[in-house]
């Protein structure tokens, strides 16, 4: 199926648009161009009337490893770069909490970075089994984005919404469904058997009927996730340029090498 | 035992004021008479210094079934009727959220659209095994009422949460234990050997002392149950006039009939 | 190891410091010094640039049996002391809401009353397997305190919240797992195996990273906290004067002496 863009694939199914991030050979890592891509896709669905429902899935055994950041590395004005960055980042978190129509995340592996930051944002997450969601964020150095820092502890409690978001704590696709970061999880086999279809299937429901009752919910976030959003964004900023993130990432680098 | 109502059974256990919904041959459907008892029953509970703790049941095999649809489509002046059943359910509704005195739901089966979002309302529900928990807003072209929009994300976590308010998920008297929806799930017979002389061994708690914490709590939401409250109605009245509702309830009687 | 405290022992390991509370005849209950303690020692820890984090926990089979309420009965003058316990009491649970480095509770055993609500403060509490978390407020004729009125609804989901602030009721530490209270249940020997080696592991992390990311989320909740704490301590004051305490103190001391 043909794509106007190099890291999604969309495709059509009834009044379902399915968008899969597309970077296998990377486990769907996303760089700049793919953050821009993500936006204009959510956006196109957002005002096309023939969509219904949007679903965001993996290319293969990643949903996504999160942001690139060996691509970052090999920038050459990395100041300049780093502004870039931020805006492209944000028309992207937004995008997502501002999706007026319903969103799902079918989360076909592990869920990195900002891949899982994003994935909270969505309306209902499916998860495959072999799943994990993992934020590492002071392992390198960074600090919470994509509004993780008002999400993640309304969803999970804050004491493993705190094991995430600043110690790294690998969440299984098991540990999602207790502590109600996921609304069910699947085998591999019944996402394509079972889950998808039933997506496609609700595709049939009343749109306006969703996206009144979406709405009606937003209101009561809608303001801390803009705020969340922003003051994440500013403080990451900052730990870019910080001893901790360039010794985190050489670490990073090494460890990746000697694998 | 002898009670001022059509649609309620009222009993006075010490200090425990039991409220049965009762229609049984509707499965406790519940039409604006009834909405109107409920009303009165809390509101005189809460005035009433001989009752500590009030506790909500369904008589028979369900909780309620939800809003009286049928009944809806049999009066002469739909629009007029609408007007007056906005009102009465924004009182109903205002008399669960407001209630200042421990409130027990106690879910002896199915519980179904406004029985549902009411139920959250309560300050601890205890369900029997064979329960299940029902909004299907979007399937009869309806939105998210009874604060649901507010509430139920609060609870379970938003892809559950969001699971049932715009897909339709029927949620199990298991999943609702597992989603922090009830404090605990009985089976049918310890409802009445262990669960009911609980709450009656409860009721000798000091009324003062829960009534305190209740209210210290509730300034943390009262203000958004209200804006919920208010808007959803709003909105649900638009719905009603939609062709979306219309077509919705000739599919749900045809179902019905054909069953 | 030396301490400057009589209820506390500290210990130093690498970039962890680790806080004992010990008053192991009294299962570790709480007096007016030991609130004291405690709050120095947060206090010291957070400004102190060899600490990292801060993980506390019990000496013994007990984390703590809440407020030492026997002691209180004792003082020559109860109204003054009270005047002055609710100005000890406020400023212990702040420094447990404002502390700004990785907060741990290792629950060590039964964790009661105003134990219980700041452990709800920390920002990861940890659970061996035997024990429980407990706050009898109306069985005591008391209220909510230590912000519990805002965290646990937030944390447990209304239900169950309800059941332990208004019903007394015990929740075990599978139950604090099962509903989001804790991030994980460990056994007695993997406390000492597992978990404590993790923890001083952790405090290896960046801590500017996890500050920055704990700042960001503090900001959503601080405001309610403060307000939660002032508004239950200005009600417990009234509390501590009723006959409904009064009497619930008599019975719990003699229900203690028949033992």
């Amino acid at each position: 199926m043909s794509s106007p863009y190099k890291y999604l694939k969309i495709e059509n199914l009834g009044k379902l648009r399915k968008i899969t991030i597309s970077n296998p050979k990377l486990k769907n890592a996303l760089n700049l161009q793919a953050y821009e891509e993500l936006t204009d896709g959510l956006n196109r669905a957002a005002t096309d009337d023939s969509v219904s429902i949007v679903a965001i899935t993996g290319d293969g055994d990643y949903y996504s490893s999160g942001n690139d950041i060996k691509h970052f590395l090999t920038v050459i004005d990395p100041e300049k770069e780093l502004i870039r960055a931020n805006i492209v980042l944000k028309s992207m978190i937004q995008s997502f909490y501002t999706f007026p129509k319903l969103l799902v995340c079918v989360v076909n592996g592990p869920c990195i970075g900002i891949a899982c930051s994003t994935a909270a944002l969505c309306d209902v997450i499916y998860a495959v089994d072999t799943a994990y969601f993992y934020t590492p964020f002071s392992l390198l150095g960074l600090c919470a984005e994509g509004c993780a820092s008002y999400t993640f502890s309304r969803i999970l409690g804050k004491s493993k919404a705190n094991e995430m978001l600043l110690l790294n704590h690998k969440l299984t696709a098991a540990e999602a469904l207790q502590f109600n970061f996921v609304a069910k999880v699947y085998t591999k086999s019944e996402l394509d058997t079972v889950l998808w279809p039933k997506i496609r299937e609700q595709s049939e429901l009343s749109r306006e009927s969703i996206c009144v009752t979406k709405k009606l919910q937003s209101k009561f976030d809608q303001k801390s996730l803009e705020t969340a959003c922003d003051a994440e964004l500013k403080e990451l900023y900052k730990r870019f340029s910080t001893d901790d993130f360039i010794q985190a990432v050489v670490n990073f680098i090494q460890r990746k090498s000697k694998l």
